[in-house]
């Protein structure tokens, strides 16, 4: 059973009910973040509090948790799941509201939830995205906007893709709800604008820094000819390969060793977690 | 005592709430409608209608209720509010979603809330708003994405306004929640694209056709410096003077006479509706 806290409560995740004046479910005005844990540890928990802290300074809202205190909640929350490995959602909305658009106070849930695990086909033979011309609005808070990537599921579908790979006026900044990486000799390179900073890109690329050349900076549609292996990154997706972009294949087609490396050396770090 | 109803149910709406899972929370994946009812009617509920169910149909949302039905509900709940004149949101969301990204099926929310009406000093005075540079996406969808004047709240406030009026590259599209109107002459000008296609700026536009020359056309900031008068409209605020926008006072800086004339067509018709 999935526990989650709402408020300064504590209850199994299907009682927790959020009521109708929420500026998050009204407005779209909430932030979140994700992450999961490895041997009962929360992964990179310094890095998700700072960014969680960031998106709720940018969006005006104060936090009602300390990180210690947050940090007694993951804890409690873990222990009650038996302490088995599990995905924490931070979820922080406006609030309820009087008027249905001034904020009082935020409403705070944090969630634990099912692992959803890529298949593991989709490691070895990688996946396709197709190019969407679009930048998410404050990419860099993580907000509750995902509208996008959801209008666009059947888009996605019937092109037989895994996903959404945005760019505006050829530039590329992300996946719908994870980091773009591509490849090139020694050379690892990430766009650095337009994108939300993902912990997971962080984790590697500190990882990579013995073996590549990283470089973040922008990522142009016309450097994707010539590139020898791209990936994507998220808490969920780790390293994964992308093996096509539209109709474009990524070097010849298959999982290429520099991602296959630092997917493994991904796996190793949170192993030892 | 407000009631709402809640994917077939109703109660009091303060007993009403939505699980952890919907995709409107987690997502801001929901849209919405909002009218009041006038003597126990809804106003214009034909253009309501047609409006909410073409936001649904773009946000790929299929409405769990159809017309009649829907006018059912609506219905019942002014009944169980006594009767009274009351406002109307309806809420509709991507609903409960396995893996917190794939729709399943919408949830509904049909609220009934108390009207917030515009202070009677705004009237006489009129407000004042500043310009912001935005534009919304998917303006014409009444999807629930209202993050940027949540956000601006401060600046509002601190710039002793109103609301914000929207421009991007120097063509005006609306207010926050509102359309947005000039008069030069006989001549009554709104923006026709990147706006909300308002029901109340639908209803202003007819009524007008009588005495003014109605042009739907893209309106530039340019065109501020020599208006007589302006106007917001929207359910709440009918139609509503602007006398300052940023910096630039309207026409002699107090309400005009044909603002004002259209006001009371506006109340005229509410009136034996």
């Amino acid at each position: 059973m999935h526990y989650g806290y709402f408020n300064g409560t504590i209850a199994p995740t299907d009682q927790l009910a959020v009521g109708t004046t929420d500026l998050g479910l009204l407005r779209g005005y909430g932030l979140f973040d994700y992450f999961l844990t490895y041997n009962g540890r929360p992964f990179q928990w310094d890095w998700y509090w700072e960014r969680f802290q960031n998106s709720a300074q940018r969006m005006h809202l104060p936090l009602p948790l300390g990180k210690e205190e947050t940090y007694a909640v993951v804890m409690d929350l873990i222990e009650r799941g038996g302490g088995a490995d599990t995905a924490f959602r931070f979820v922080m909305t406006g609030g309820y509201s009087p008027d249905s658009i001034s904020i009082d106070r935020p409403n705070l849930l944090i969630l634990t939830e099912e692992i959803h695990p890529v298949p593991p086909v989709q490691y070895e033979k990688g996946i396709k995205v197709i190019l969407d011309d679009y930048v998410r609005d404050m990419a860099e808070v993580k907000s509750t906007d995902y509208k996008r990537v959801i209008l666009m599921a059947e888009a996605i579908r019937g092109a037989g893709a895994s996903d959404l790979l945005y760019q505006k006026r050829g530039e590329i900044s992300e996946l719908s709800r994870s980091n773009f990486f591509i490849i090139k000799g020694e050379r690892l390179i990430t766009p650095n604008r337009h994108i939300l900073h993902g912990i997971t890109r962080r984790t590697v690329m500190q990882l990579a820094q013995s073996d590549f050349r990283v470089e973040e900076r922008p990522v142009l549609l016309s450097e994707l000819y010539d590139v020898e292996e791209a990936f994507t990154t998220s808490s969920t997706k780790k390293v994964l390969p992308i093996t096509q972009i539209g109709e474009l294949t990524i070097g010849d087609g298959h999982v290429g060793p520099k991602s296959k490396f630092l997917l493994e050396r991904f796996n190793e770090l949170v192993k030892n977690w």
